[in-house]
């Protein structure tokens, strides 16, 4: 498909500064503009690149000041950012979306499948099962038996869910994600070997729901491990058993949390943050990256540092440390200084 | 099924306190439980739920004393905790058991399976390939050639063994988990790319292992890569190439053993901890979350940090570093101090 | 197949010391060694292990010294541990390469396929992919929509390749991997939710590139996420949206780089290490295990900690850290002095 600058303007409520006759076909980043394409800017420290960027036209904030000339046609918005996020979510629809049912797949003849279903090929619906409205399947999935999925919600290739678990409503879960393998319980005996304590527990996971690839999502060993509404997971993610993430809390990748943590709602969990079990992580609270939380922390807290501390203290910490030696022979100076002042 | 609660009390060796012919029928946590459900306590930082579960009946340790009235008939066993394993194990055995070969599948004609198999649609089992009895392989698995699979073992959904590698008796391999992958093995050359190195070894796993969702272990260069007998992994956890992981020893999620690490027996080893190559740990060593080890630890060692140190240093430290900047201003303060004195 | 140590020799280049008509049918660890296989010597810590070795023959770099009596046949040679990688190698390329297209599989009537292909069953190809020739893809693999596989590339079983990706020539992707998942992308809305940013871009893998089992790469938000020739990267590791990694960069397991990042070429990144979002990693880096990294790091630095620091400087730090009582003990120390020679 190909637009003039022009009409994305228009569809985009902004103000064209330059020739709005130009046609453009794909989207660019602007470091990486390319000619026909559009880009943007939004982020200040890539306005560098506008002046030499090859992409067609670009789309800037209405407030945008130049700072030299400029070879493209720029489309002022009110926000960029979102003018963009609009602009590929457009893109992204005009693809032609997959439906129908792709043989050998396995259906079986107790599972209730929605309409307008895409199953791939040597995907699997097992006993029970059933499959909302407009749901997608790719290849290879895994459905266990008595599993829900609700309406609108993509499983892409080779995602495994096991039996009893809920996926809501317009969720999206990633290739190779897992939800629903057995928590990590074990109880020790007296000869040193470990007996494993039965996961009879399930997973539900709430509408509107996004999992990342390889991300893993433990049964409760009883009751239900809770991914809320809005919850956006992203790859390689470790969830345990019993634990519940709130609503729109999002969490970065390679994050693990352990059993039966509670984490309240619009938090943001950094990459590869640890949270030990049993403990809870109040609303909108704030976990820098490689953070290791060991004790409950309340809302609204910003924290980072293995143990985790308050983010400003944590700076300052850090700092020092990169200078420990200098802390340490000030203190040996001053020892020697005392030992002196003693001897005079 | 429905039992009384004098039944599940009979069962347990435990004595009834209370009204033994309410009827249960699931078991509940109990924080979160619900009339007609049977629920326990074990940790004493859950006794505060007693007084309000809706559960109908509760299982506690012989001495539990209550602090105030509750609505619920007790269970008094020995060890309320083994209790609910034991009703939890009982309740998993009471589900059907798959089995049969469904189709498609595959099984190659060179390949050898025992009795009683469950072998799931879109499974593969390759040339040579020895399953023994009561194995249960789910959709999607794949078995390379050679590969040996012991008796009552079950690989759920997607796992992936490559070619060559042995799987021992009573094994429980979870979804999307990797056996046998190549080693990372590279020699750098004079233009600076690198050159494989072929890995020829396997993996061997011994009896009665776990090995979570999406955890991948690598095949030896040569030899094997061994997972000795009762060793339980969590998921995600990365096992390199011509590791020793000793008996009984436990990992917890994200943890990553680099190559040709021996690890003893009886160990526990925290979530996302990492520990370097060629390095000895002891037996029954344990390991914080989050712990990095660069040098080989005794037997029965408990430490933590990154570098790694013995536990309570690292707690001293760590609080010391929380207010790094207090002790600074207080070399400082002396500084100064000492500056002025010697103007006197 | 069984060779004499003298043939070995001569493939080698290598000098026999010792009993050249023995008879080798396998490789071993020195540690491993068992008769009628051949052992190497390379790292110095192994060279203890050479005086009781059971291996029949050793191969050791030609300045080897024994420090006492041995039991096995010596190859000397230039480089042993190249030695050992040219033998691993023709071991490896002496076994059987799959051939042919095993059924069920599936493949597109749009779908283009080379000559001499493997394709396992349960393995899919999707419309107007493009797959090379002598391309091994083993059962269960999926290709999504428009992808491009380069010549000899292998996909083992259970890779993921969503739609429009590009594969080189010459690569090896490790089960379970997905590459082209979408970005972790999100604007946040004014009600606390989030909505999702369509990823319209692509991942591109160019030639002699290793991916390890479990490990992600998604694709880019815009233009490609791009893993430069001769990266080699470990298992579980995560690459975001919009990443490059340079040429002949090594990355081991459990790694984590955020959404564009630019890492340089010969870089060599360490296990567990996380690098945040939009920053610049010149060429020929090495980060320890387990480093966090905020800010961009230029050409040639060595680097560990989190936050990443020189690596010396952190040596000290790091062991003034595991003694840090004794410092703030000695500032208190010097605080009692001070306030009695203030008295006085």
């Amino acid at each position: 498909m190909e637009f003039t600058v022009k009409d994305v303007a228009a569809f985009l409520d902004g103000v064209v500064e330059g020739d709005g006759s130009i046609k453009v076909s794909n989207i660019s980043k602007i470091d990486q503009g390319v000619p026909g394409t559009l880009s943007f800017l939004s982020n200040p420290a890539y306005s560098k690149y506008i002046y030499n960027t090859l992409a067609s036209a670009v789309i800037v904030n209405k407030d945008f000041q130049p700072e030299g000339p400029m070879n493209c046609t720029l489309i002022r918005v009110e926000n960029s950012y979102a003018s963009l996020a609009r602009l590929l979510n457009l893109y992204e629809k005009s693809k032609p979306v997959k439906r129908g049912i792709e043989q050998p797949s396995y259906i079986s003849s107790t599972a209730k499948t929605g309409e307008n279903l895409y199953l791939g090929a040597f995907a699997y619906i097992s006993d029970k099962a059933v499959i909302g409205n407009n749901v997608r399947i790719y290849p290879q999935v895994y459905i266990g038996d008595n599993v829900v999925v609700g309406e609108n919600t993509i499983l892409y290739s080779g995602v495994k869910i096991y039996a009893d678990c809920r996926i809501g409503a317009n969720c999206i879960i990633h290739s190779g994600a897992v939800i629903g393998s057995d928590g990590f319980g074990f109880a020790p005996t007296s000869d040193g070997t470990y007996s494993k304590i039965a996961q009879i527990g399930n997973v539900i996971i709430e509408d509107f729901v996004e999992i990342g690839a390889n991300t893993t999502v433990d049964c409760a060993t009883m009751g239900s491990t809770l991914i809320r509404k809005g919850v956006k997971l992203d790859n390689l993610i470790q969830i345990a058993h019993n634990v519940e993430v709130g609503e729109n809390t999002v969490m970065a990748s390679q994050a693990g949390i352990s059993g039966s943590v509670k984490i309240g709602r619009n938090c943001m969990i950094g990459g590869q943050v640890g949270i030990a079990g049993h403990i809870t992580i109040g609303d909108e609270v704030k976990l820098g990256d490689q953070s290791g939380v060991m004790t409950s922390i309340p809302d609204k807290s910003v924290m980072i540092g293995s143990p985790v501390m308050e983010h400003r203290a944590w700076m300052k910490s850090s700092a020092i440390f990169r200078n420990l030696s200098q802390l340490r022979n000030d203190v040996i100076q001053l020892q020697k200084l005392a030992k002196q002042q003693d001897k005079e």
